[in-house]
């Protein structure tokens, strides 16, 4: 996708509404050239009013090249599973867990104004395609783990949509218990088996406000095999304001934001429920 | 689809471990051709020992003819918007409930163990794509009548897939305060806007057992436009046992079903995530 069309993507979402966007990673450009312009990216959505920009960088060298770019939240991944971490970033655990520490120094170095909010993600929390099962005390103890290095809260990852609702609901209990709720308030969740949307709404039973999702449902793990895309942004969308939770999203300038994504990424498929079907006639948002 | 077919598939999903199946419906040939052979699936599907046999009648015809099959259940839909009532079944709700009144007679007439289970499904109950909105003060009232008329309990239908959680959670409360939670225990579900598994887990977190699938979620309303299929079985099975609630349904087996329904209806779509994406790495059932 060209940067042009990046840049019109975010603001035409920015526009629909959304006040927080990842808009790519700091990753080595010949790992992933298509996130190559992520700097770029970082400071065009910078400068629109309001808008938390988010980044994910797999260590130091990243999250430096987050704060120069004036990244407002900065997530680096950390997989419960140590098979998946070294085909991901081809670290261990003990070095993953060197590296936050150091990015967390890095970042209590920083004035405050400057410093970005700095999330851990456990990321296959709920399974590894590789390993299978993930204990869950081991998640829970990664999360006290990545807390006592230096992250500001961690976030619970479903990378390969393994995730169940009694699951969702079981972790994130275990979780906050263990490092306190205010330290985890987001979910990451993919669609691979359908019940994206069952955990989503099991997540905010639990009294997390952060759900991540993407446009079309675009995107994937190319480390995770099978991984699918996220949860859709239009289903969530949708599931939210008919449950009656506002989101300050208008579905309207969310379906031109698909639009152009649609346009801009010829021959992909994009993802979506209520796309296909509509809004519920007479459908109101909350 | 073949009789023979049907039976075959009717055959493995019992084989597959189900325990209660909708064969078909008891309305005229002339509308709906491909129903012409539920008697003759009824009297099949009965002889397999500890199957629930279940149909959809419109009327009393239709129950008189379910009995004479054998079937164990019988629904008898009731749309709770009178616009999609006289599309689907062309009566009013006053219609209707005269005539589930005549059903509900002539069952007691009947000894008691010829006597099938009597529901009372209430359509549209979330919502009608002809009109819109259905408040749910409505849905509650005719859920009292339907019982008062002669039905075992009603079942909550969302017809149209227009449901959400918080809505589910809250009929089923209010439904279960008018008419008493054993007069309620079963919800049918349409995928439609990819809300259907969060819907079905709200169902059963407020108590409800009957959840109704289709395999690979065939199916749809001819007379509620964009109605899609059922959720699907498949996908719930897969999200029950992963959250240990024990179906009793052997995956594999049930995998085999769908090859079948796959042969016997070529061209046919056939949907479903988990049997795209495959079960989980070392995958155990509850």
């Amino acid at each position: 996708m060209r940067t042009a069309d990046k840049k019109a993507w975010i603001h035409a979402l920015y526009n629909a509404g959304l006040r927080e966007i990842e808009v790519g990673s700091f990753v080595p450009a010949k790992v992933l050239p298509q996130m190559a312009d992520t700097s770029e990216l970082v400071e065009y959505a910078s400068r629109l009013p309001g808008l938390a920009v988010a980044v994910l960088v797999p260590n130091l060298k990243g999250a430096e090249a987050a704060v120069l770019a004036g990244a407002n939240k900065i997530t680096i991944p950390f997989s419960c599973s140590e098979t998946h971490s070294l085909k991901n970033v081809r670290r261990t655990h003990e070095q993953m867990i060197r590296e936050i520490h150091a990015v967390g120094d890095y970042l209590q170095s920083l004035p405050k104004q400057t410093r970005p909010h700095f999330e851990g993600g456990l990321s296959t929390a709920f399974g590894c395609t590789l390993e299978g099962d993930v204990p869950e005390s081991r998640v829970v103890d990664f999360a006290e783990i990545l807390i006592k290095a230096g992250c500001d809260e961690v976030g619970l990852s479903d990378t390969t949509g393994y995730a169940n609702p009694a699951q969702v609901r079981r972790l994130i209990r275990k979780v906050h218990e263990r490092v306190g709720a205010d330290k985890l308030t987001g979910i990451h969740l993919h669609n691979t088996r359908g019940l994206g949307l069952a955990n989503a709404v099991t997540a905010i039973d639990e009294g997390l406000t952060t759900i991540d999702a993407s446009q079309g449902g675009l995107g994937g793990c190319p480390f995770a095999p099978g991984a699918s895309g996220n949860i859709v942004t239009e289903d969530l969308v949708f599931m939210l304001e008919a449950m009656g939770i506002s989101t300050g999203i208008d579905y309207g300038r969310l379906m031109a934001a698909r639009q152009l994504l649609s346009d801009a990424l010829p021959g992909e498929p994009l993802y979506g429920m209520v796309p296909l079907a509509g809004l519920p006639k007479n459908f109101k948002s909350s």
